[in-house]
């Protein structure tokens, strides 16, 4: 489904960024760049910019027509930068990203990204359904193209990964803490040293053991990490008794 | 809030990075940038690509001990492509950054990258309490520096957004974490025991003081709980030198 995404880059200027744009398009697994009118293309400079995302730039289709880099695409969003008084839907990246996504299931969809300098012109705000508009700082909005185009196929992989595996984003390593009664026998061997080495009145230990409870539980050691910690344990127990 | 986020760059090699990742913060609002041994900075590289964001490194702060980058930073995560062998719960941006970002309001937070090359080395890893994994094309998953900062960032600004609507809520430790350099003295503090004890050998200390480090990160003891953790260290050392 990601095959069915076309990132199309209208007037770019800046060699540079054509490359750093493709190798963003391909960290994120998409592959299928159209070059609307590139200033200069192909490059030594996108070529190095690219690193070994050159494979994309080497598919690129050059266009000399918007309508021909458009055509087949059902879903046509353009990112903007500005605000514009044409009604057209401004929708965020991760909406825009779900939106592409789930159309490209059915065929081709299109991203747009305007010039360097200006963005999209009205003609091509035209050509779209919705607006995407990356949230900035409104005092520093200035995202350098090749940024922007990583910030949308990123949130397009996201996307693509809810839709395979929903409901797992959180990876935690699997990792078994110990039992209860490990961890009482655990809590038992530190209160006898403890009291060995003197740091604990016997008469009341309680606050000091609650502490020290609260902090290993949360901690919530596996057996291995209570095998560490009793050998700890023991050796303090044998350096005492010296 | 954001304000309490610094981004930190470890022996960035290369000028431009830097200053392509200062002006991805601060297209998403962040400012605080530290630089730990960088190879060329400050640098006329980093200025050109930093655009309007050479604020950001004119106010950056350059270390030379990671200690230093992180003092104070009460929540450390690191932003890493490999898959590791330690266990050091992985999560995804998002999530980093709603962690991050909530924190900030009780203080400093700080978010590692690596260097070009190698990304995080085991030892930087230590110092952290998650890993984040931007997710990438399995086969393709060479992200460059300012496109990870850029995506971070991103993210950082989504939760900050997000924060401001309601109905987005976060789980936030119910403590107030030891800072980064606590953290590292209570290290130190616990191995000059356990070599005293006998129980680490001081040639090959490195796994078992990973294993005790991510034990006590998962557990991010307040500075309370590591004076209780401190004092019966000193405990031990008296009883052993009896």
């Amino acid at each position: 489904m990601l095959a069915n995404i076309r990132v199309v880059l209208l007037n770019t200027s800046h060699p540079g960024n054509i490359g750093a744009a493709a190798r963003a398009m391909k960290t994120m697994g998409l592959t299928r760049l159209y070059l609307l009118n590139p200033k200069h293309f192909p490059s030594a400079e996108a070529t190095a910019r690219a690193s070994g995302a050159d494979d994309v730039l080497a598919s690129a289709t050059v266009c000399r027509d918007l309508g021909d880099a458009l055509a087949g695409s059902r879903l046509v969003i353009g990112a903007s930068a500005r605000c514009r008084s044409i009604p057209c839907p401004v929708i965020e990246p991760a909406s825009c990203a779900s939106r592409l996504f789930a159309e490209s299931e059915r065929g081709d969809v299109a991203i747009l990204f305007g010039c360097e300098r200006s963005g999209l012109s009205n003609e091509e705000i035209d050509r779209c359904q919705f607006l995407v508009q990356i949230p900035s700082n409104p005092d520093y909005g200035s995202l350098n193209l090749a940024a922007a185009v990583q910030i949308i196929c990123y949130e397009i992989l996201v996307a693509h990964r809810a839709h395979e595996k929903p409901g797992s984003e959180i990876s935690v390593p699997d990792h078994e803490p110990a039992a209860a009664d490990e961890m009482e026998r655990f809590y038992e061997h530190l209160e006898r040293v403890l009291i060995e080495l003197g740091f604990l009145k016997p008469g009341n230990p309680r606050m000091l053991m609650r502490r020290l409870r609260r902090l290993y539980n949360r901690a919530r050691p596996d057996e291995n990490e209570i095998n560490i910690l009793r050998g700890i344990l023991s050796a303090s127990e044998q350096g005492s008794r010296k």
